[in-house]
């Protein structure tokens, strides 16, 4: 498992760079403590983030209600990406649900790279198409799949989720009411 | 507006490209007849296309029930994007709507160029990265919006879809019923 940007690039990207190769970017390391908000609503997003431990939540808020649209494992980037490509204020909160660990990029360290590195663009390239994938595939489930067939479908195929992530915010995720989530596992079980 | 794939790259890519440049992939014209199905239910996608004229659509099956993912207008780029980057068969099926001019890259060759070229990095980094906005907004809207405020905003940020889409099939890309959408019409009216 990567445990650093560097080994992802690694394993991910391109298997020629070696562990003693510069990256394209500056990085920095940060420990942040369970339930800080690294993102606020209104801020443009300034960095891309590789998660190397713990567990992050991106939501929205819609007349007091919380909306969940994501939840990142160790191993993976997470930004307020819209934010952070459009420089619009950003419309989702960022939080870490228990203590993090995550390696840093700003966003003028990125662009930079982006100008001249062939790397920097494969890796945003990528990474990007990855979160294109799994954000098409929860459009066509809302299209396509009742609240039974999503939470199924959460279970086959994300059951780290399931197991980690406390009920009443899968349900935000779900998009339904916690009640409902309720009848739903009851069902299947 | 850009009349060609050279000349998107040079508007919104890298404006150092010469119209006397080669693009890092060959790229093949071609015309297709309205209905003509480009990509169809099962078959891996084997190109990227860039659409000089005419409007496409995408769309998914459920029982027998059509659900429209996205329509394309000229001079931009639409493929069925998951099953291109993944290999695996499509879910969708890609329909020219109107009488259409494409102009192709297969995906042998944009994997070629992605390779070595900074270029086509870019651009297949840029071109994602503006449909992931896209898809997170209608996520955000799935889950944030009713029906109303979501067709409100499709009068609001996409007018030439309104215009030359027909009313049954802007239902079915809200995921509403034709019924619910003359309503929300005559309400907003």
């Amino acid at each position: 498992m990567p445990s650093s940007i560097k080994q992802f690039i690694h394993d991910y990207i391109d298997n020629g760079i070696d562990i003693n190769d510069d990256l394209p970017f500056p990085t920095s390391l940060k420990s942040i403590a369970k339930h800080t908000i690294l993102t606020d609503y209104g801020h443009v997003e300034q960095n891309a983030y590789f998660l190397l431990s713990g567990i992050v939540k991106i939501s929205m808020q819609r007349d007091g209600e919380e909306r969940i649209l994501e939840f990142f494992f160790p191993n993976s980037f997470f930004s307020s990406y819209t934010s952070f490509l459009s420089r619009l204020p950003s419309d989702v909160e960022i939080e870490a649900l228990t203590d993090c660990e995550v390696e840093i990029i700003h966003y003028n360290d990125m662009q930079q790279a982006y100008k001249t590195s062939l790397l920097a663009n494969r890796l945003g390239r990528m990474v990007t198409e990855q979160y294109y994938i799994r954000k098409t595939n929860r459009e066509k489930d809302f299209l396509m799949k009742t609240a039974t067939e999503r939470y199924q479908e959460l279970l086959d195929i994300r059951p780290e989720l399931v197991q980690q992530i406390p009920v009443h915010m899968i349900a935000k995720y779900l998009g339904i009411k916690p009640e409902s989530l309720s009848r739903i596992r009851k069902e299947i079980s």
